[in-house]
């Protein structure tokens, strides 16, 4: 199942020449799921062929313009555009009142109907669940209410061992109970042992989007073994004091974070505008945690094939 | 004086690729006025060297999403990047009530000083004046509350004739009232009548911003004699009817005004997403207004050397 993360912007509050502030976009399974969706996101999807048309689905971590104020403009876009299918946000209370007002303004009522799920940033809970994933939000400690998101694949069913079924002609219509576990009981009475039948399914992936966020124990449980870790990283270690007094985290941080989960990978983002270049953000975090890489405008990360 | 302005947005509704929504920048006796805000004008400005901290004075025509969307984050990123002056948007009311709305919920409050001034779209006033120009919103004709904008460069001095100044070895003292049509009496008695030692400054420039509106008689009389026009031109006429439904205009009908208005020069802009190129939308303006510009990104005009 494609499960992947493509990053749309890597910058945050201010936007520098090369780099926009955040949004990502989601596929698994292909399914569009975009993530926070700051000033400019339009025209990096546009950039990046991402179809606006194909996202169904809205996460928005917090109410800093870096993160939402794209929101509005993608809305009226996909209203324009004839989009008649429902599109489901994510995001905080106050969100709502944002975008009616200016819908009001604007004489705008969208073609289209909008659902809203609030987040609350006081406690982790399960937001969203289809045939593929669980999203969780993950509260983190940030200057206003702000979640982060975590992308859990489900479980699969156990894989059928093709050879074994193709021998024992098994009908179709026993697959399903077989891939749920049973054994199979051939006509001639034979018991077939779940086990020789099939394999174990690859264990489920996960993602998880952590911005904005001071560096705190309290969202470490909940992402730990994270397959892909995003985790903002707005600063050098050298600028620590800056990073805890306005909530964000450094990059040496974000690498001790991705040690402390057990990540699989690491994925750095969210630069401060000061950085023109980002290698030594890269080589502070490689050097706790070395597989990290830069979240940068454009490049899409494999979190299962 | 210089008096000249650079595209930052040519699109309408929706983005493409290459195009963004509407913005503007005039370069005024060296100050700068923004004249609409649509997302992504920061990253536009970063691209064509236009710096923020050098704007004080912003307009906004009216609240569609592709005129203003990229207001709150600019506002944002000055307040970040250290501004301390005062700022003044010129809107219509409800545009505080946004901007506050989502200043309140990301917890910002401005470093710096905003000043509101209301626009009224049901009748043309002077908004604006210092010692270069005075500013009068164009009510126009769209489907929510819009007022254009007209730039008028004031009448200035009358120009010393430097020659016949040196000669007549006239005191600095005398020149301002001279500048003012005074005439000049010499120590001896003789009187230098002002035509003499002057000549007629230039006429003043002025620059029309008409976007969005049907085309009406209405805005006619104030932009009359306009030295540059810019007329919004969503459509080619064949979508007559889409643009009258829409409270939009034809490239025709862009051409048809300047015309009748008298402009020196016609820019057209607000391009429909549908145009992949613009070539049809001038040739169809300059079949009536042959001097016609495309408004499109980057590119400056001059009004006034």
């Amino acid at each position: 199942m494609k499960f992947e993360v493509t990053i749309l912007g890597s910058s945050s509050a201010t936007p520098i020449f090369n780099r926009n502030p955040t949004a990502q976009v989601l596929n698994i399974n292909e399914k569009l799921y975009l993530v926070d969706c700051a000033e400019g996101t339009q025209q990096q999807m546009l950039r990046f062929d991402v179809k606006a048309s194909r996202i169904d689905y809205i996460f928005i971590s917090h109410l800093h313009g870096d993160h939402y104020l794209g929101l509005v403009g993608l809305l009226s876009s996909m209203h324009l555009n004839g989009r008649k299918k429902e599109l489901k946000i994510f995001g905080p209370p106050p969100l709502k009142e944002i975008v009616d007002l200016q819908l009001k303004y604007s004489e705008t009522t969208l073609h289209y109907p909008l659902e809203w799920v609030f987040t609350d940033a006081t406690a982790k809970g399960i937001i969203f669940e289809n045939q593929d994933i669980f999203v969780e939000t993950i509260p983190l400690d940030h200057r206003i209410p702000c979640t982060g998101f975590l992308f859990r694949q489900k479980r699969r069913l156990r894989k059928l061992i093709k050879e074994k079924i193709e021998q024992l002609e098994i009908p179709v219509a026993y697959y399903s109970a077989i891939k749920k576990g049973n054994d199979y009981t051939a006509p001639d009475g034979n018991v077939y042992q779940n086990s020789t039948l099939t394999i174990e399914p690859a264990e489920p992936k996960s993602y998880a989007y952590v911005s904005d966020t001071l560096y705190t124990e309290k969202y470490l449980a909940q992402i730990n073994s994270v397959t892909l870790l995003y985790h903002e990283a707005t600063f050098l270690n050298d600028m620590l004091d800056r990073a805890n007094q306005t909530h964000h985290t450094t990059a040496l941080q974000a690498g001790e974070v991705a040690v402390r989960v057990n990540a699989e990978k690491l994925l750095i983002g969210h630069f401060s505008a000061r950085y023109k270049t980002l290698n030594e953000l890269l080589e502070e975090a490689q050097s706790v945690f070395p597989n990290t890489e830069l979240a940068v405008e454009g490049k899409t990360f494999v979190i299962s094939e």
